[in-house]
């Protein structure tokens, strides 16, 4: 239930005025106990209920949520499961905001604990009351000083600007504190667990308009409702850089089944989706909360390719660093005449000045060199590599300073002995500097922050130039010859065909096309039309082609029999191009290097529908064999562009024709000047 | 120089009894100073070399090496590149071990300092004297308390059982510095730089040896010689664990060049060359600061499929640990029933018990657990990952213990705040307990462990049970038949063939031969025969070979036609097999799959040869569309076995014919029974 009631109440629950625990006990090995003592902070109103006391650590008792006499926003239900349904029931009938179950049992265990949980989605779904859970060890809101849990160290976490949602309860602590080894606080930290009211969506909606909250970092495991996350992080991301990590690179099926539920879909068209929505995937807890972490500092404005400048004390490290970047495809320019030639008068001859610069061991001159690399226009972000020196560099002394100046990200990174490094690196990041502990991380920063701004320049580009029809109306069980009839409604071309109901008309459209034909079996009895013999190639002659319409009258047919009869096409690359609905993401559309090859290593690139032409020209960029379709060992270079108007159009099909479920174009052949769909299967 | 006097002078560089400083300065900005002064724990002799001093820092100062009255063990050169020169002819006039240059301005710098980095090459080559660097930062040795290096922060090192040796003097430090995070010394630490004389295979010998050191952390860049680095590495491994890492995964060609050379050759035959020697290799300094941490402490027995037992309190860690170790190829096996009935016994009903074991909350049977499930016999290795709750759980107390009676290696990983976690984390690494502080970490180290058992195992195997015979020694130019003849006589199999000096002979040929037959030209005057109109396929009849003899007699050649006549494959799979001697790794083979999608994306494995028969086996596992071997679409699958044996034979060739420099079998077909090579080119 998507309404206003609701949106409000979710605001209640995470930035809850009043909290009361039911099931509150004075028993310290209670989880009634604990989830009260965790609210030690918190500055709202707090109220225990337990009908069986006066009062639990310094808190007046109630005997029922009824009994404090005003609506509570957040009901954290310390029962057992099966005492859940009721106490919901009692919480909805006081008009509060919302519960937190923090006890398992529900479906992660079994039937029993399913029935339970579905009961308490349909009261939520009634009412408008929302839940967060079960399966979730909870949440923190630092803004207001509110620890919705007992997880062990909430005591030393501290408010920061960085927000972490997890599906996963235990992640989003582990998560929760990596961010803090950096001296961050989080703004909020939520696990959604078994989400089945309170979903991941919902929690980023909240934090958009969170003013705590500059950068969030997302943990996903299932993507049960793909299409509505992306439509959620893609009004979220431009205004709040998002760090996301996905589970399930590998089927790790039934371990996951016993979690949180089943890691459904293909993990690539999981993280596309995320990156088609703005935000930067990353594999590991340890890389969200150093990308959430430099993205908490700054964000780079909306670029198509931005340039990295590296300045570095050791060769070695900038050799790494270079390595790692064009690994990312993020480009290092080399510097123009002016900054190369300010460069070189602040340096000494032996140095590499052209980006990376190798200062050797670093100098005097090292923050004027740094100000001359961020001043070059096409240095968007500079990152600085440089062992712990403090004879000959106190990056402390002047990095705020030169940053200020500069305008632009600059990125710090440093080895040395721990002991040394720490007061340097502690004051660094108190001046709101990013510090690095290793150039690997150093260049993965500014990975981070290059990405960040390339997909928010590809979200902010205006819609592809590409006429889009609208597919019309099919009704079910369509042959060849409408599926290819839907293909030239939307702009896609075939090879120019006539059906044909008796012999005559074959042959009259034999006569009437280009040679040679092919003829086929137009019936939809056949799905192998190849392997049934009902298709007949590279007919040159009438005798061959009534040779051929002989053989496709011996196939046999129980309804009508009638003839597709088509020129035959020039030879040329084939491809695969189809669009299928996903249970989760919804239009999702793939395409692939045809060939056994191709199918063999599953070269194909596949995204949610519709995209635009550059996510189409993506796509075709992404494909492993890509290099065919540039003229490989004398054959032409097709045309990359009508193959990407090709994808664009087809990509809109099932976002305007619900009918359809699945529409494979199988091959596509390409051309220098086009595309010609050779065949094509409509579900 | 590899005999026995260079071998003892490295010995003396390394692990000197005295030390001498050349140029020796009281200023403390002079080089001279420093490294004299980083000096100060060395317990051996120590010499400061300046005619204009007495005393320099404590020490009685000589006026020469002569001076000093006996040969000095290794001498530091704190002089200027062009004074080098000399002040080596000195040492090695009066026999001291070698010398260690710190100062740059060699050939990283020009012509005019390559040409001083020459001559201290050659003096190196004629003495026996060994020189370290020059272009490095100097190295330590803890093991006898010396600095000789003045980089900062050295004078916090301690000793510990890990070397780290650097192609670049500031990864070595880098390096260092990270293992010191772990509160783990070094054993002795060297930057190699320029390498004119000492290089990274003499520092692996010399470690190898060195009774301080249990395993080695290794950074390549350049491998200029790598035939000999992968030797070296054969016989290091099984005594010692090897971390490496190789630069160069892209292509940062001229900023390289200015630091300590190109980057020749392939990153893929890099990495697997130092595999097929069992060196664990990684991506970053992280990693390998991680990865030696893991194997000093200790290290798995050699294994062909060492199993991962998983042990999680967090379901979400333990979704994140399997699917890294999936992805990585680790098995991660399901308990048998007898460790099942034990787990269950011990944890709550709700617990997923199969592996990964998921306790939900850690509860007091955890360290029960943790003994059933190193107990199983399909177990290697066990992970656990908790978040720190000491209530429930003090892994410092227990974890120990535990691992002692497993016998098997117990890794540990956590989260928690800083300030909590810091005293236990420092209790278990005192106690030896390697721990992660997150699940990709923990499962990353499960990883190393893996395959550095795998590594092992695999070298342990006897050779592959291939008869190899030694290919004929051929002369320069030969034909497509003597190519086959080759083929033939190590054991591959081509199509029969006639090669045939007359019309007559061929006219017999073809009577002979089963038909269809291929005709082609035989002469080393045409490179492309078939562009040149000298192959002609399915020849059935006479009439249709005559014609075809014909065509080939009208192909303008100068000197003698002749013509080969073969029997026709039948159709199959086709890949490419090819061995080419290297510049640095000497023989090598390639395996690819034919065709140009293939080509497109690169599908091939490149190892150093000879391989055994599972290391053919590995490099057909590792096509990416190595499915199509087995049988794709209804096509056949095809002998792998005798795929793999085909390339171990042909891996043999370079190593038995010098004379030869690349053969390339272009197509190898395969069948369900064996392979033949249509086509073979020698240079």
């Amino acid at each position: 239930m998507q309404n206003s009631v609701s949106r409000a109440n979710l605001q209640r629950v995470l930035a809850p005025k009043s909290v009361a625990v039911v099931g509150a006990s004075a028993s310290p090995d209670k989880a009634g106990y604990q989830a009260l003592a965790a609210l030690e902070r918190f500055g709202g109103d707090i109220y225990p209920v337990n009908p069986k006391a006066d009062q639990i650590l310094g808190h007046k008792a109630y005997a029922s949520l009824q009994a404090i006499g005003k609506p509570v926003d957040l009901v954290i239900l310390a029962v057992p499961a099966a005492a859940c349904v009721q106490a919901m029931r009692e919480a909805i009938a006081c008009k509060c905001g919302g519960g937190l179950i923090v006890s398992g049992g529900f479906a992660e265990s079994g039937e029993e604990g399913a029935a339970i949980q579905r009961q308490l989605g349909e009261l939520c779904q009634a009412s408008g009351f929302r839940l967060l859970g079960p399966n979730t060890a909870g949440f923190v809101n630092m803004n207001i000083s509110l620890s919705a849990t007992f997880v062990a160290g909430r005591e030393h976490l501290t408010k920061g600007n960085v927000a972490v949602v997890a599906q996963s309860s235990g992640i989003n602590f582990t998560i929760t504190f990596l961010i803090a080894r950096y001296g961050l606080g989080v703004s909020c930290a939520i696990g959604v667990g078994n989400a089945i009211d309170v979903d991941v969506s919902d929690i980023l909606e909240f934090l958009a308009e969170d003013p705590g909250t500059d950068a969030i970092a997302l943990h996903l495991e299932a993507i049960p409702t793909g299409r509505r996350l992306h439509d959620t992080l893609r009004k979220v991301t431009p205004k709040k850089p998002v760090v996301a990590m996905v589970v399930g690179r590998q089927d790790i099926g039934e371990f996951a089944q016993s979690h949180t539920g089943n890691l459904v879909g293909s993990y690539e068209l999981k993280v596309n989706a995320l990156r088609q929505a703005g935000a930067v995937v990353v594999g590991s807890t340890d890389e969200v909360a150093a990308a959430v972490r430099v993205l908490s500092l700054q964000r780079m404005p909306p670029k198509a390719n931005p340039g990295v400048g590296v300045l570095t004390g050791q060769g070695g490290a900038g050799l790494i660093m270079l390595d790692w970047l064009k690994e990312a495809n993020v480009s290092v320019p080399e510097f123009g005449p002016a900054t190369a030639s300010k460069i070189s008068a602040l340096l000494p001859p032996m140095t590499y000045l052209k980006n990376p610069v190798d200062t050797a061991r670093p100098g005097p001159t090292f923050p004027q060199v740094l100000t001359t690399i961020g001043a070059d226009k096409d240095i968007d972000v500079v990152i600085v590599y440089a062992l712990h020196e403090p004879a000959t560099l106190l990056p402390e002394t002047f990095f705020a300073d030169v940053k200020k100046a500069m305008g632009k990200p600059l990125l710090f990174g440093t080895g040395g002995p721990e002991s040394e490094l720490r007061p340097t690196i502690a004051k660094m990041r108190g001046d709101g500097l990013f510090v690095a502990e290793s150039p690997e991380k150093l260049a993965q920063a500014a990975i981070v922050l290059v990405q960040d701004s390339v997909a928010q320049w590809k979200l902010a580009q205006p819609a592809a130039p590409v006429a889009i029809q609208k597919a019309p109306r099919t009704k079910g069980g369509i042959d060849e010859d409408a599926s290819k009839a839907l293909l030239n409604a939307i702009g896609i071309a075939t090879p120019q065909r006539f059906a044909c109901s008796t012999r005559e008309e074959a042959l009259a459209a034999f006569r009437q096309l280009p040679k040679p034909v092919v003829a086929k079996i137009l019936t939809n009895e056949i799905a192998h039309k190849t392997e049934a013999g009902g298709v007949h190639l590279k007919l040159a002659d009438e005798a061959a082609f009534l040779k051929a319409i002989d053989a496709l009258d011996r196939i046999p047919l129980k309804g009508q029999r009638r003839y597709l009869v088509e020129a035959m096409a020039a030879p040329g690359l084939e491809l695969i191009v189809g669009v299928l609905r996903d249970a989760s993401f919804g239009p999702t559309i793939m395409v692939g290097m045809g060939g056994t090859t191709a199918e063999a290593i599953k070269d194909t690139a596949t995204r949610m529908g519709p995209v635009t032409l550059a996510e189409a020209h993506e796509m075709l960029n992404s494909l492993r064999a890509g290099a065919l379709l540039d003229g490989w060992r004398g054959s032409p270079k097709v045309s990359r562009d009508a193959l990407a108007t090709a994808i664009v159009r087809l990509s809109h099909v099932l976002v305007d024709q619900p009918d359809i479920k699945e529409l494979e174009i199988n091959p596509l052949r390409v051309y220098p000047d086009g595309v010609l769909a050779l065949d094509a299967l409509i579900v």
